[in-house]
């Protein structure tokens, strides 16, 4: 029972970590480049909070429990809530945009899979107040940014707008309810049972089913052809036209401002959670189904949790994800360059000096193990040398009086006896 | 109940998240200076391995739950029992030294006050596999040079030795549970109660009470007067003395090392944790009561979680705490001395023209944001202005015709007209 981690829970080892943290810090940094100022909510929550909007199977998965003061709470599953709260609550007055990053961990009870756990992480990124094109388009942008540089390659955007299907849907006189079971229906692309709700809410007109047939055949990389064929489709519906509209208006400006990647649009495309308005995207690579990123527009929730109208749009990477895409794809991020230095006192009396030495190495940026074992020069270096350490400064008392130290080049076996001064700036051209 | 986070836990807002992040990144700093490698274990663990040595205290305030599995799990109030279940089952034959760090969030039922929080962070090194005085020395020294980076000034560490009281005790036959009591009262300065625990303990002979009285009272900062004072006072108990020696041994080394810093060493000081064997100590700010570290050796952790005999040491600082502490000193760390670009188009149609530069910018590293309200010129600036914005490139058409941009210096309130490669070059010099 101790020797296991909770099912669907994982310790991530330190090449792992050490990737996961790249993946993380390369998200902070493209917020940081993007105006994105990043805020922490904590990971408990009021159940009430978190239920409200997560979605029907979301809401089954939850991690729910009462605290020691009998309130009833739950682990996040999302950032989502806990960001429109902070929004709608100690932002209020703050001029807009609002440009938001947060990242952390979520909990749901999902069947543990290759890639999925049931604590995982998420980086997010959100712009409030504004309804323009060009703030979804920021999104995108930043996304591909964040894909580029942690150095995936062969990823493409999957892109729809869940305006198109609701248009036709709300001019049908499909209700709410129903169309968010046709969108969850759609999000695990089953097409028939999504027809089959539509019918049963009263969208069973020839006309509407066809058109919902017709609409989620529609796919392609050309934005220009494949949005010219959903305007044909839905001519008679003036709300989906508004919103082809506006998804070319997107597509117009990632070209306009030289947004390099692949784009996939699919008109039948939908997402699971029911807050989307907008367009709505998730990236993929070939190597993997599942999504790395998944996004959109979602102008009603800060309403939904009592703030004012305020217009949204945001994307969350998956992290967990990427660093399995890098692995997958076999792409090792440059991370841990830098030559590690161990320092070997000769023998116990010299650890004072070697503790020095050591302080002085580190403070001028090297990365400096100092031996702690107790253990003989030549143990010391059979282990330094196991350990991957690059250089290793060696501390004895004849050198010592001179004011020197032997440095010894692990990978080339050699040693000299130089000044501190001298091992530093031969490490320093090392590095 | 929407609008509030769950008693005991916090929003932070982006300044307050900015301290923290920079507190966690210079921790990973040292980490990696010191050559400490990162793990990341889950936040939900086996209650049965949380509770197992987290002390009576932090047992009653975990946050307890069954997951949808039935299994009884807790979020961790510590990461040393997560940490020695990785160390004994996933490192067992790891070459020793092992040092490892990690950094996140931990959970504690507390009754919230200043600088306490249910969800609070924690940074956490360990050393794993060497009991030489050297080990606790570098931790010390580790300790010491995080402090030093962050940029708090005129703190000190608290230093004693759980090896004097427990040589005591041992000797006069107080068994381990009692102890235990007795070290968790001293953690709460409760000399008489502690006492009292140890005379029903059968510690009562006039020697004993006398010693541990004595030994209450010893504290000082010279090192060497200290440890001579409390040697004489325990010279009839050999564990003790032996502890007085190890004690001696760590201080000669930072001392020999040059580990410049305040000490002030206590003889009756206890730390509250049971596993505890070695050296103890804390660090604190004359500005607060809390200790913003603490840390000391605990050698019969790992067998206690199924692994081999390892000696480790170890030191967890409190980024709250440390946040905290920055503030009350008035220090600011310099973090987002940055330049701040925000890209304004004219009208609507040079939109993706400003996506263009926009994307330029960050290429070059710059932290450029691009107005998404179709906001007019002058609002936008007024904007930006009140943003803190330090400069703003305007995409006119006129301009743009001649393959240029307007660059406006906020701050001078002054503006040309110059070429993309003229501005980047401007911004550089800025920078």
């Amino acid at each position: 029972m101790f020797r296991r981690t909770v099912r669907g829970m994982r310790d991530l080892l330190p090449d792992e970590a050490e990737k996961l943290r790249f993946i993380e810090r390369t998200a902070r940094e493209v917020a940081k480049l993007h105006g994105y100022r990043e805020v922490i909510t904590p990971l408990v929550e009021n159940y009430e909070l978190l239920s409200a909007k997560v979605g029907e199977e979301n809401r089954k998965r939850m991690y729910v429990f009462e605290d020691l003061g009998g309130r009833k709470v739950a682990l996040r599953p999302e950032f989502t809530a806990s960001i429109a709260r902070l929004v709608a609550v100690k932002m209020a007055t703050a001029p807009k945009p609002i440009r938001l990053f947060s990242t952390g961990t979520l909990y749901r009870y999902d069947e543990p899979q290759s890639g999925r756990y049931r604590e995982f992480w998420q980086a997010n990124y959100e712009l409030f107040g504004s309804s323009k094109p060009e703030a979804d388009a920021e999104i995108v942008s930043l996304t591909n940014n964040l894909m580029e540089k942690i150095g995936l390659h062969d990823y493409h955007f999957k892109i729809g707008h869940i305006g198109i299907l609701r248009g036709v849907l709300n001019q049908e006189g499909v209700a709410e309810e129903q169309q968010n079971s046709v969108m969850q229906l759609l999000d695990s692309r089953d097409w028939d049972e999504a027809l089959r709700v539509v019918r049963d809410a009263g969208g069973g007109s020839e006309k509407c089913l066809d058109t919902l047939n017709t609409l989620f055949e529609i796919k392609g990389k050309d934005p220009n052809t494949v949005t010219q064929e959903i305007r044909e489709t839905v001519q008679d519906y003036p709300e989906a036209l508004e919103a082809v509209r506006n998804l070319c208006e997107i597509t117009g400006l990632l070209e306009a401002g030289g947004v390099e990647t692949d784009f996939v649009i699919e008109a039948g495309f939908a997402r699971g959670l029911e807050y989307y308005t907008g367009i709505i995207f998730e990236v993929y690579v070939p190597e993997m189904n599942a999504a790395l990123a998944g996004g959109g527009r979602y102008d009603k929730l800060i309403e939904l949790f009592g703030g004012a109208k305020t217009p949204a749009t945001g994307v969350a990477p998956g992290p967990d994800r990427m660093s399995l895409a890098l692995e997958k794809q076999g792409t090792i991020p440059s991370i841990s360059g830098d030559e590690r230095i161990m320092v070997i006192p000769v023998d116990g009396k010299l650890v004072g000096e070697a503790f020095r030495i050591s302080l002085i190495l580190r403070k001028e940026g090297f990365c400096t193990e100092i031996e702690t074992m107790g253990r003989s020069v030549s143990n010391a270096l059979s282990d330094a040398s196991r350990r991957g350490i690059t250089y290793v400064v060696i501390v004895g008392p004849s050198e010592l009086k001179e004011g020197k130290v032997v440095l010894r080049n692990m990978k080339r076996e050699e040693q000299k006896i130089v000044t501190i001064d001298q091992a530093i700036a031969e490490l320093a051209e090392a590095r």
